[in-house]
This record gives C-alpha cells, structure tokens and sequence, in this order.
C-alpha cells in the first residue's frame, strides 16, 4: 500500500525480493510508527533471524519471508548436485522453520515453495522455479486480500464508523490485508467513513500498527482506548465492528484472535452491531473441535507491567528529549507502568464464540460461521 | 491504611492536619508507585495548589484536603476583627474552590466547616471550631468507609478472585477506600482471596494506584490488561467484580464511573458474574433524571496516545537507565506510543443502567440499584 516519503508517496509490499542481490527486502516492522525503514536480508539466516526477531510478523507476512528465504537459501548454492542441494534445501527449510516454532504460515508457504520445485531437472531449474513459487505465493496472498476487500467492501456505507482491533492490515500480509482490505476497497470506491483504533493493550499494535496505515492511506481514523469501546457503543457512535482472527474453526466457527476481540464480540452483541471477521482461508482449522483446544498463548509479564514509546514533549526531562532528537529515527523505549512489587496476567489471545460472530469475511465471499463447515468442499477444503 | 517502608510498616491517611505546624499533610500520589513520599503544604495557596496539580485526587481525599485547607487559611489569620476574619476566610474558601472547579467534594466538605464555625463568638472559637469541623469531616469519611467496608465484606468467600477497576481505593479518600474497603475488611476477617487489577487505561490507575494499595497490605493481586477481563470471564477465572462511583444517579440507580466500568458491566451481565459499585451516600446525584444527563469529560489526546512510566531494564538505552538509579526517587516520563499523526478520542468516564448492576454497597448497607429512590429518606436524603 502507499507510504508517505516526505511529500510524495510510494507503493510498498510488506516483503519482496531482491532477485540481483538475492536478498528478502522487509519493512522493519519494529521501529513503526515511529520511522520508516527497509532492511535487506542477505542470505537465508539473516531473513530466519528477522522472522526470528519480529522484524517482520503477521501470519500472510511470515509465510511470504519464508517462502522467498526458502528460494534464497536455494538459490545460494553453487554446486550441480541434486543430492548436496537437497541436503542444503533441508537446513534452509529447517532453520526457516525454527525461526517461529509455532507458527504453520512459514511451513504451508515452504512446502508450496518444496512442491513445485519437484519437476526441476538441474540445481538451476529447481532455483528457478522456487523463486516463481515464492513470488506467485506473495502474489497469492495479495490478490486473496483483494478479493476479501471486495465482499467486505459491500457493508461499509458512506458516513459509518467502523471499529477495528489490533493490527489485521496489510503489514500483517504481503499487502492490503484482512480486516483492512474492506476499508482501504471501500475508500478506493469512494466512500466516505471513519475507523476507531482500539489501540490494543498490551502491545498496542492498534494504536502503532493500524493507526499508522490509515495514516499512511489518508482514512480518518482515532485512537481511543480498549475501555472506550463499550461507551462509543452506547453512545451510537460505532456503526461495525471488522476484525482479523489468528485461527478459525472450520467446524464450529470459532474464532481465535488479539486479547481483547472477544469483549468486543460481546458489546457488539449487546448493542445489536454487526461484528465480523476478515480472514483469509488459510487461517481455518478444519480439525479442531472446540475452541477450549486451542492453546492461549501466556505471554510475558512486562507487556502488560509497562509500556514501549517514544520520549517526546518531556519537560522534566531535557536532556533525554534532546538527545532523542538528535538521532535520526526516535528510539523507542520500555517504561514500567504498573506498580513495582505487583506480577501480571497476560493471555495473548482469546476465542469468541460463532453466536457473537454476524458474518466472516473471507475471499470467497461473506459467510456465517455455522456455515463454514457445511461448505467446506466449496472453500477447497479436501 | 499501612505502607511498607523497608522493613517495617506504618499506618497512614492519605490527608492529615499538622496543627502544631499548620500544615496539610499529604501522600504525594503523583510519585507513586514508584516513591512514597509525604509532602507538607504550608499554607492555604499552597494546599489549594495541591489539589490543582492532583497530588492528591479522589472525592473523598479532595474533600477533606478543602475541609483542612480552609482551617489551615483560618487559623493563619492573626486579627480579631471578626469582619475582616470573614472576609478573609472567602479568599481561603475561593482559591480552594477554584483549585478543582467542576468537582462538589471541596464545596461540601467546606460547607460543613463553615456551618460549624457559625456558633464561634471570636475569632479563636472559629478557628477551633473549623480545624475541629475538618478533622470530623476526615473521621466521618473514614467512618463511612468502614462501614461499607463491614456490608460488602459478606459477599467475598474464600477462594474467589474478585475484579476491580481504577481505583476506588484509600487513596482517593482519606483512608480505607470504597471498592476496596470491602477487600481490606474481608482481609481482616481472615477470608483468603485474589484481586485482579484492570490496569484501566490510559491514565493506568489500576496498575498504578490499586496494584500499590493492595501490595502494601499484602493482598494477593495480579494486574490485567482491561482486554484481558472478558477472556478471564469466559474461562470462568472471575467471580465478583467491585467497582467504585464517581456520581450515581439516585433516581435511577446509573453510575458513572472511570471509562471501562461500563465494559465491564456488559461483560460481567454476559457472564452472569455479580456486579457491584461500592459508594458512600455523598456521591448520590439525586437531582439528575438520566445518565445522558451526566456531562462525560473528554480528556487530552495525549492519555491515550502514551503513556507515564518509568525508565528500567533498557538494555538500548543504559545511558538513560543509569541516569535513573543515580537519582533516588525514579521520575515517570511520558512515552508516546501511538502513530505520530494520529488523533485519539478520550471520555473519561462512562455511565452504566442499573439493570447490568447487582447491587451498590454503601455505608448503609446493600441496596439494588432501583431501590436508593425509595429509600432515599432512610439514606437521609431531606
């Protein structure tokens, strides 16, 4: 999507490759909103290292990284045989995997990547063709986000305010992204609308992430806090609510997503708003059965004990203020909020149940959750 | 309540009178919880100034801090010209009152005093009879506290994990507290329990003020993102939420609270989890016919666009960090999180209908929300 340089603005994927150099080019998704940078992964432990680090993340994003560092780590080798590259292909893939144990995007998108190497008869041919793979895998994930855009794009009206939680954008993707597709297609309709960044505590991807793409788009769009929510509601003035999921049940259409999408669920419920989740149809998981199996990840303590920003307007403390000034790119900082003595609970994901849920945004149209199931052969599910 | 300071614990109010001195004795809530410091205001301007710049907040805290601050301007006056004693004394009360002009507590509170000095025949009989009218007035507040503390005590069983939002605390009062008060009882009763603290953003009081407070009287506590009470709900980890009032209508039985309480409510009605406010009479608004009614303060952009904190742990940035442990007492700095274009929407509080509350706890025992109008008589309103 655009990027404002100064005065003039830049189209920029969140990850694309860097064929003469042989290097995975990334936003360095760290120092946003604060600065803008691309950084150049020269070989394929450098690109497993950003993956590793978060310099890039979101499930579209990583599975794109390491799709192009598989072909990067492929295309390094310098022998002609089969064997030996093999061999290399395995560490590449290996190191790739461990870089986010968890995540299954930078698998899937490696073993599309490995599949249409097969019919390559020389070390060159199978390059080649794990370098297309990975381009047609990006290329993939952006026109999916465009269809997703499409369908979503037919609930908003002119003069609605949407809510949106955490960051679903196109920095989670290769491009355009899933709970944002439906705005960025709706502004390019013409349509005229206004979004609610829940900032997203602890990490507030929210008030940094989505915050700074609207920007970047020119959508008129405010930051309030997780707890002004429920007031706006009340008050009438959130009109949807479109937000991202991290898993979705295909059997029972649960959905798993950021801390905090299912308070959300259930004050849209409360208000009679609609409340719908933009996905992708590789986020579904066709084999669990209920949403109390998907494992919620408990994260660090110091997430929600404090805060990461950037020193700025600080009175009392003037020296620090200048010398972040003086430095190009402000650096952002940990400031502990809480009270010293005090520990946290910080569970990283919730899972709303398909009663809360009005309909599910996916590239092959808008369904209710109830319904995945029963269209599963439809959505190219076996 | 008690405070740790090293090894040893001390009781304190949170205001108090220094008559030898004529000074206003105030924990410096601006500081905490980093430092625990208590400041001295020498005179009447300067406890005016307290109040203003909010080292002490909270009505009950705020109202006897104006009770004391009005003795302390009158016991400074060295004349006997009763005239000119009363001429003074409305240049004490005004420049108290102006010091916080939208909050009722100071004017009350000052009120009483007032009224008790009427009987004075010199002016050394009314400055007695106000510091002894300013010191019932604290006594009277941490009275009342008690007392709501000993009604809301019942409903805490051993074992339950109890949510509570902001900070209703002894802090925001002259000790003791209202949501807290029934914690702090139930703690003397012996009964065992946890708190989760809402870190209630953006100004973080939960994870701020309450984590402080019920580290120091050794209450088990863990402090949550406000995302995190509706997981928390669903998975069955909560089973009381108690809240305080900033105003609750007493004809209809709706509270305004800090921004998130509403949330809560919805959440807690969800779940069918018991939903209490803990109030003393004084925050009764028993003029106002609607909770549309109650002005809800929009507050600076910057709340939500950062956050206060201290600077530790910073691995990037040890120049700061070793700057911070030189000093003594470590100085919050604000951080801006959120995208530096951005703008942010800030109510500061929210109103909740008295059908998502089980019931209010006061000084005078639990009512439903829909019964204070009928008892308004018994509650010694006219």
């Amino acid at each position: 999507m655009k990027v404002r340089l100064g005065a003039a603005t830049k189209h920029f994927r969140t990850v694309t490759f860097d064929a003469g150099q042989n290097a995975v080019m990334l936003i360095e998704q760290r120092l946003l909103p604060h600065s803008f940078q691309v950084v150049a992964a020269h070989d394929y432990r450098q690109t497993a290292e950003a993956i590793r680090a978060m310099v890039v993340r979101g499930a579209g994003a990583i599975g794109a990284t390491a799709a192009y560092g598989l072909a990067q780590g492929m295309r390094a080798f310098s022998g002609k045989s089969i064997e030996r590259f093999a061999h290399h292909t395995r560490t590449v893939y290996r190191t790739l995997e461990a870089a986010r144990p968890t995540a299954v995007d930078p698998v899937n998108a490696m073993q599309t990547v490995l599949a249409a190497t097969e019919p390559g008869e020389s070390v060159a041919e199978k390059q080649a063709l794990a370098l297309a793979a990975a381009e047609e895998f990006a290329n993939e994930d952006v026109r999916h986000c465009e269809e997703l855009g499409r369908h979503g794009a037919r609930l908003i009206r002119n003069g609605m305010r949407v809510l949106t939680h955490c960051n679903a954008g196109w920095l989670a993707f290769v491009d355009v992204g899933s709970a944002t597709a439906p705005l960025y297609t709706a502004q390019a309709q013409g349509k005229k609308f206004e979004v609610y960044c829940d900032e997203t505590r602890p990490r507030c991807q929210g008030a940094t992430l989505t915050a700074w793409e609207l920007a970047q788009q020119g959508i008129p769009h405010r930051v309030i806090a997780d707890n002004a929510a429920g007031h706006l509601m009340q008050r009438g003035k959130i009109d949807l609510v479109i937000v991202g999921s991290d898993r979705t049940l295909g059997r029972t259409g649960e959905v798993a997503n950021k801390i905090g999408t299912y308070t959300k669920a259930v004050l849209a419920h409360h208000h009679q708003i609609p409340f719908y989740v933009a996905i992708p149809l590789s986020t579904i998981d066709w084999k669990l059965r209920s949403g109390f199996d998907i494992p919620i990840e408990e994260r660090c303590e110091a997430e929600v004990l404090g805060a990461w920003g950037v020193i700025e307007n600080n009175k009392t403390i003037t020296r620090t203020r200048s010398k972040a000034r003086k430095s190009e790119a402000p650096q952002p900082v940990y400031v502990r909020i809480a009270n010293p003595g005090s520990s946290a609970v910080n569970p990283g994901f919730d899972v709303t149940p398909p009663d809360l849920i009005t309909g599910i945004i996916t590239p092959a149209g808008i369904f209710k959750p109830g319904e995945l199931w029963r269209k599963r052969r439809e959505l190219g599910f076996r």
